[in-house]
Formats: C-alpha cells, sequence, structure tokens
C-alpha cells in the first residue's frame, strides 16, 4: 500500500509523499474515523464497522526472482503479500480481485494456482481480475476486508512514547530463504527434490510460501495494541514507517532472527510478513495470543518520546530494508 | 474485469476461461445473487444494497499510446476505464486503489494528476495504492461501487430474446481520435497548440479524456434493463460478449458513427465508454433518459433466440475489436 511519509527523504517514500499530497489537495477530507493513503490499507466506515482496501504489486525481477522460484510461488507470494496488508489493520480479508499483466508466453495456469491456492488457504475467494500482455510480468493483488467489532482498525500511526515493542515471530528466514535458492546447489548431496535443501527447506518455504499472520492481527486488535505494521521491507525499514507515522522514537533490545537467517536479513530483509504490535497493556496481548493457542509475542524493545532516535542496543539502528528507486520527477 | 467466456476460442478469452475454471474449483459457489468472476465487476451482497469492484490494467504501449498523449492523459484513461465497468453495472462508484508499476524515470506527478483528476471529476475519491518499478508502465486501478437500492446491479447475462439493444451514444471517436493523434501533422494549419487538430479536435479528446457513464448506467438500471456491458473492446466484440454471456443472438441494423469517425471504427474502435443496454421495455428506457436530462438513448438493434446468429443489416457481424494475443499456456 502507499505507505509511510519519510520526510527529507529521496526515492520511492518522497514519490509516494508527493503523490499523497497531490491527490490529497483533490479530494474532500476523509470521514472522520476514516485513514486513506498512509497506512498498511484504507480504512473505510461501513455499516456498523470498517472495510479494509489494499492494493500490493509484484513484479518479476524486483519482487520475484522468477531465476529461482516458480511462476506458481510467485502468484502465492503476490496474494500474501496483500492478505498482510488487511493482517496488519487486524481485519479479515473477503475479496481479492487479481490484476495480471505480463508476456504472452507467461503460463498462467500456473501463476493462478499460486494466486489461487494462497487465497484459498487464507479464506479469501479471488472474485474478479484483468489480464493484459505487457512485457515483464506485473501482478496487482487488491484485497478488501472488514473489521465488523470493536475496536476498530489498528493503524501504525497510534504508537505512544512507553509503548511496549513486540513482534508475532522470529524474522530473516524469507531473506536467507533467497540466499540458499541463488546459492550455486552443494554437489556432495544426495539428488532428489525432497531434500534439495536439506535443513534450510524451511527458509526457502518461508520465501516462495509466506503467510499472511490474519489471525495474530485480529487478536492483537481485540488486545488493544495501540499501533500495528507488518515486516514487508524489514524489520527497520517497518519500525520506521511506525515511528515516523505515530511520532515517537524506538529503542530495540532484541532482533529476533529465524534459525538459519543473520541479524543483517532479520533487520533488512522484508516479506517475513510478521507483524509489528505497540501496545502499553502487554500482558493483555500476551494472554491473548496464548488463549488464542498463538505463539507467545516476542517483545522486541520499547517506543520513546525522542521522534529522531532509533536505536538499536543503544546504537544507532541501522537504516537498511527495501525502497524503490524512484527519482524526483519533475 | 475478467470477463466473458468465448467458447472454444484462443487468446485472451480463451485464457480468461481457463481462469475462471481453476479459479472456481478452489472456492465455494458465490450465495444467491452474488456474481464474481464472469461481468464487468464483481458483484457482493452488503447490507441491504450491493458491493461493486472491479479492477482494470492500462499498460503502457498496449492501451495506450505515450509518443501521441501525456502520462497524464495515460492516468486519465486508466481511471476511466475502472469507472466504466462500475457503471456498466449500474452502480455509484465509491473509492479508487492505484498501483503503478513503471522506470524510475516516470513522472508520477504528471500520472497521477491524469488518475487523480479523473477521479475527482466522478466523484471518486484514490483512498490508496501501491508503486513499484518495473521496466514498463503498469497502471492497475481498482474501483469499488454501490448500489444501494433497487433493482439489482445489471449483469451482462440478462437479455432475452426480443429485447431492444440500445447505445448511449455515437461510436468511434476514440479510435478515430487516435488516427488523428497518429497522423502526420498538416504542416499548411496554423501554428498553436489551441487548434491543432481542428474540427478534429474533439476525436482527440474523446480519445485522451473519455467519460465513465456512471449517470446512464444508474438510469438504465433503474428503468429496469435486463442486461448492460460498456464499449471498452469495440462494439462488435461487446456485443459479443453481451450475447454469449445471455445466450441470445443479436441482430444489429444501425450503427450509430462519430461524425468524423468511420463504421469499421465504430466496430472495432473500443474504449468509447458508452453503454449497451438490452431492454423489453423500451418506452420506459427513453423516458427515463429524457426525464434525467441525458441524450436519448439510440436503438442500434434486436436480441435473437439464436446464440449463433449475429448480424449487421442482414450479413454476418464482423468479429473485431481488441483481444491481447494470449497462449495456450501449457
Amino acid at each position: 500500500m502507499l505507505g509511510d511519509v519519510a520526510k527529507g527523504a529521496s526515492g520511492e517514500f518522497a514519490a509516494i509523499e508527493r503523490i499523497r499530497v497531490e491527490l490529497t489537495r483533490r479530494f474532500p477530507a476523509p470521514p472522520s474515523g476514516e485513514t486513506w493513503i498512509g497506512d498498511d490499507a484504507a480504512v473505510l466506515i461501513e455499516g456498523t464497522g470498517y472495510r479494509l482496501l489494499a492494493t500490493d504489486l509484484t513484479v518479476a525481477g524486483v519482487h520475484a526472482d522468477l531465476e529461482v522460484m516458480s511462476l506458481a510461488d510467485l502468484g502465492w507470494r503476490a496474494m500474501v503479500s496483500a492478505l498482510s496488508d488487511i493482517a496488519a489493520m487486524g481485519g479479515s480479508p473477503r475479496h481479492a480481485l487479481v490484476g495480471v499483466a505480463g508476456p504472452p508466453s507467461t503460463d498462467l495456469d500456473l501463476l493462478y494456482e499460486g494466486l489461487g491456492s494462497a487465497a484459498a488457504s487464507h479464506g479469501c475467494p479471488v472474485v474478479g481480475g484483468d489480464l493484459s500482455t505487457a512485457g515483464q510480468l506485473v501482478v496487482a493483488v487488491t484485497v478488501t476486508g472488514r473489521v465488523d467489532e470493536a475496536p476498530p482498525p489498528v493503524l501504525r500511526s497510534g504508537a505512544r512514547p512507553g509503548d511496549a515493542i513486540f513482534v508475532t515471530g522470529a524474522l530473516g528466514a524469507s531473506a536467507a530463504g533467497l540466499r540458499v535458492l541463488r546459492s550455486p546447489p552443494r554437489t556432495m548431496e544426495p539428488a532428489g527434490n525432497g531434500d534439495r535443501y536439506g535443513a534450510d527447506a524451511s527458509l526457502v518455504e518461508a520465501h516462495v510460501r509466506p503467510t499472511a499472520r490474519v489471525e495474530e492481527g485480529s487478536v492483537a486488535r481485540r488486545a488493544g495494541v495501540d499501533a500495528m505494521i507488518d515486516v514487508s521491507d524489514g524489520l527497520s525499514a517497518d519500525l520506521g514507517h511506525l515511528a515516523e507515522a505515530s511520532g515517537v522514537g524506538v529503542e530495540i533490545d532484541l532482533v529476533p532472527v529465524s534459525r538459519g537467517a543473520s541479524e543483517e536479513e532479520a533487520l533488512g530483509g522484508g516479506e517475513d510478513y510478521e507483524l509489528v504490535m505497540a501496545t502499553r497493556q502487554q500482558d493483555r496481548l500476551i494472554r491473548a495470543f496464548e488463549e488464542a493457542g498463538l505463539r507467545a509475542p516476542i517483545r522486541i524493545g520499547t517506543c520513546t518520546s525522542d521522534p529522531s532516535s532509533r536505536t538499536l542496543r543503544g546504537e544507532t539502528l541501522p537504516r537498511m530494508g527495501f525502497e524503490h528507486p524512484w527519482g524526483r520527477g519533475r
């Protein structure tokens, strides 16, 4: 989604800010309680609850390397990246639309197998879309979601100084999985696809078949967290988005790293789709996850009052993570 | 939108049919009263009315020629093509999401100026989206719409033998406008952009700044039309989609051609975004348009009982219009 605003930054985030300004001046302000551009998903009041809307692009060669994964994997990842935007608001996915632009030789059956199976495994039927030829494969997935009961969807902008920061799981497995996929095959290994990646199979799986944390997001919302975001660009970047939107600083004490991944992969890798949550009610959050039978959330740090301060174990939190190299425009 | 199903055809429409089958088997059947893949927009029951969802792709070099139009024009056209899918169901557009994948050098300010102004002029705020780099510019616009009062959204599949077929206006101006844009400049003309295209200016305008017939679609729905579709692929192709979905034949007596366009452009050009309507209550339709202060709809023919018959003034209706050259896949 068109997300955060990194003031003074160049590239993608500055471009998004210019777009936000351009669009905002054309339309009336959102009704009270609605959030348009600026979060993982748009939040719209509908009936007695909320409608969520998110669009996510997956571009072959940018978000997905077809040298090391199949079109079905790309389709799965494209669907999950959009579903995760709904999860990050604490919503339930309802319907998906899929736009596919790509070369005429693209194996659509394989691509839609991945798109469809990811959607089905998250309980979100694909109800429409569009198809076009293009020189490069671009998949645009739109997902609608709902929040039917209080509290409302969780924004990334609600964190306050003193909030404890949690993640739903260890990070870096997706980036490590891509590293494994790109490594030259180890010739001493026995043949056979089954254990092709041996102990690294779970890392590869994390990269090609990630999961959107829909239940975790919903439980966190109901446990009253103040702010939430999914780890799509990398922990460092996504923490930055949350801190920026909330006007807080962050002190990180601990980076939970997936087995087989490095801390750098955990901080900068992204696409793990774990959720970052900020809350002043940490006992309530831990208990809610336990009662729902979910893995215990991991406390990684605290929100502070100085928005200019982002630290990791007392040092400056390294700026890492993915940003598209957009120019300055005209 | 993922639209019609041309049985036995190759290319785009056959690919869409395979996708529909693949997706349909993965999900439960739509609840009664809902329509998923197969029309201009998905129709979902929501509260006491209906939610409409449509995604439309615009690819530079496929749907829009940047040699002859600006990025602002491309943006405008991308937005209108999605808005028109909502109009074709008789719905009111509510919110838009925009996904843009393109080269880092793309002038996003100009592109969003077109996207935003088209959305604003149709009363549909842009509430979110996504941005990515890609080798070729692809714009994916998703529009949500509503139908709040009876009758329900109008499908393309409801036409019956004996129905009169109407269009909301003359056709071919968009294709003729593209022809004008691609013609070498006439050197005897006086300089100055103001009258660069002289008498052809309205054709150029029709190509670069089309309008979605939102009010016409809504009035037609309330006047009880049986079936409706927008002219996006060309009258011949879109009539074929309506006839195919409805299981009827069509007898066309008259092709209303825009001044300055040819009948071939009217039949095959597409992107006029006029609406084709089938109704057994033609007096009611004409009166409803008159009472709403809209241009009178033009009767062009009749639906027949033989689905294999599509005629124009007694001859076989030529198969024309745009279809993406998708392969057979695996």
